[in-house]
């Protein structure tokens, strides 16, 4: 089974990647009104029950993958 | 309204950020068989219709966000 996670900056942190972007797209014409920046991993995981694959994976995003001073996080499974 | 982007490499195309976290959770006990690391890109845009809002999406990242040669993406809107 495959988990797709998004960590996302918490809001009030500076994005300053975020802002970049959103510079370059108003330059290229188009009407933004804010970007966020943050990162998508995805992580191949041996077959498990559907709770204990989430208990696994918000461990893992707790102890490893996510900061949670400046970091939140959400997450899916793709069966 | 608000457009969620996940933008991931292609297959085949060498992923040493997803290697090192992969390494990462090994070495913490996690059985973990691939990890792949791509940006999570969150918009906020003026209110549209969908089929116009998914053509300007679509619009900007391959204008713009995306690396056509070495990434692939996925989007969906959040109301």
């Amino acid at each position: 089974m495959k988990v797709l996670i998004d960590v996302t900056l918490k809001e009030g942190i500076m994005d300053p990647q975020g802002n970049a972007v959103k510079d370059g797209l108003i330059k290229l014409g188009y009407d933004v009104n804010n970007v966020r920046i943050g990162k998508h991993i995805e992580i191949e995981l041996k077959d498990l029950e559907i709770n204990k694959a989430e208990k696994l994976v918000k461990e893992m995003c707790e102890k490893f993958l996510v900061n949670p001073v400046i970091e939140t996080y959400t997450f899916r499974f793709e069966v």
